[in-house]
């Protein structure tokens, strides 16, 4: 049952030489793996996009299970999920960002699992700087189990704990956990709609299923390029309702929200988020939080759009 | 004037090991990188996405220029270039995939450089499994010169063809050179069109114009999925006539010609496609052929959607 994913880890210390492969560090519960930001991860601001970043947690993540000798015949599953045609599903993330890298920047991943509720697993990150050792994020996220036919949601079988709750640690990467509910959005009371958006091929993954990447892509881009090109984002909450198919049309919709604001030109932005299909069931519902922009790299750049919207 | 791109080769030594940023070889005129296949670099195919391969030959383009310390202030423009306001822009590109890498794979590619036509610059790609030394792609492409501001093209200067002649070599990677025209398509004539398609804010890159490589997923979007699910990309002309710019609207056309067709089911397929300005003007002209899919990894997970089209 290894093969399906047709990962041949041969030479694996040659590899992980070379390719920065990443390893398992402090007594086998963080797994650390480095990265080079590359030419085609850095967007119009010569930074890495939040796409890029939440790739690299897909990675590690996988690589985490990978390294540990769990990986069964799916994307992340352990052998004992595999024989039960158990997957994971992510239902939240949270991400706090600091710092965008630059190209040529080798960002620091680690990750590593914890207990949360009774049937649920938490996988945590702190992305670094690798040269200054400057945060440039935190996340956290829950994931649980379902079945594969079936679409159910599961509990977690004895099996499967006995195999993931070894490497069970406590330390959670963001305490202050934002536990405000994320409020209902209609097409009536939004700032921003965009309808028609589908999948691609290229978007669907080995499971024929939408990354949940992607999602994130589609939530922001209801949001005006002009405020993109103001603002970053500063965090980012998501509650996974249900998964889209390939032959999905959906809808992203933004509500702005000026909580934040406290009469500085400094202050940032708050923005609800929904992702439906166009019947108006709920794939994604999300909060952002967004500060105006004042990297180094378009100072030098000579005058930029005034301020902050 | 090195500044603007923020790129900070510190202890390059430690970075190149360490990360397999490339090395220039060959007495300086092949410049060599690999790439291990990241898990969101597959699609569902369980194999690497033709736009992951295009961003791997980009970022060994720059690399080569940065390695060569030939990077002024643009993306890959020489410093004689950036004194005159001077950038790359692609004309053709030609690409030939003999095989798909998977999920964990290294790949090895080399580029180099070389003299065509009186005004232009050729760039070659052969991109090998690392560990086999098969060959996964061979690539070539024409570049000329542009004023970034009147985006007018340029000639080349002696200055500059002082900087980047020493590294020309005469060597084509692809011989068998695809010179037939490629044909006017229109609204009337085409079998699949998709309307309708703008840039994202990150699909501008540092110049806040349409990467390269975004323009070829356009292409394909017009393709049902039905078809890409059952073919893969085999070979790729493109020709770029025009830039497009953050608040373009476009058009991707594609038509399907059997001319390959030789009455085995085993055949492949020929298209004709255009990326349009909706008032018409062209952006990019291509022509693609496509092979059924037989990969090993689809053959593993049993029974597939049966045959070519």
């Amino acid at each position: 049952q290894w093969t399906l994913l047709d990962w041949k880890p041969r030479r694996p210390d040659m590899l992980a030489d070379a390719f920065g492969l990443g390893k398992i560090v402090q007594d086998g519960l963080v797994f650390k793996q480095n990265f080079s930001i590359r030419s085609y991860e850095i967007g119009a601001d010569r930074t890495a996009s939040i796409e890029t970043l939440m790739n690299h947690l897909q990675e590690t993540a996988l690589n985490h299970v990978r390294s540990a000798g769990l990986m069964g015949d799916g994307f992340g599953a352990t052998p004992e999920m595999s024989k039960r045609n158990l997957i994971w599903v992510v239902t939240k993330m949270r991400v706090l960002i600091e710092h965008y890298p630059s190209w040529g920047d080798v960002v620091e991943v680690d990750t590593w699992v914890g207990p949360t509720g009774k049937n649920g697993m938490r996988r945590d990150w702190h992305v670094r700087d690798h040269r200054t050792g400057q945060t440039i994020l935190r996340a956290t996220s829950v994931w649980v189990m379902m079945n594969k036919n079936t679409r159910k949601l599961s509990k977690v079988p004895e099996e499967v704990r006995a195999e993931i709750g070894p490497y069970f640690v406590e330390r959670a990467a963001i305490v202050d956990e934002d536990s405000r509910k994320l409020p209902k959005l209609d097409e009536d009371t939004t700032d921003y709609i965009k309808k028609g958006l589908t999948p691609r091929w290229s978007d669907l993954d080995v499971n024929q299923h939408v990354n949940n990447v992607k999602y994130i892509g589609w939530i922001l881009e209801s949001a005006p390029i002009s405020f993109l090109e103001n603002h970053e984002l500063a965090s980012m909450s998501l509650e996974y309702r249900r998964e889209c198919g390939r032959d999905s049309v959906l809808q992203s919709l933004t509500a702005v929200s000026n909580d934040l604001t406290d009469g500085l030109p400094e202050a940032g932005i708050e923005c609800q988020h929904l992702l439906q299909l166009e019947c108006g069931t709920e794939l994604v519902k999300g909060r952002t939080e967004w500060r105006p922009k004042h990297s180094l790299a378009l100072r030098n750049m000579g005058p930029t759009p005034g301020g902050s919207a």
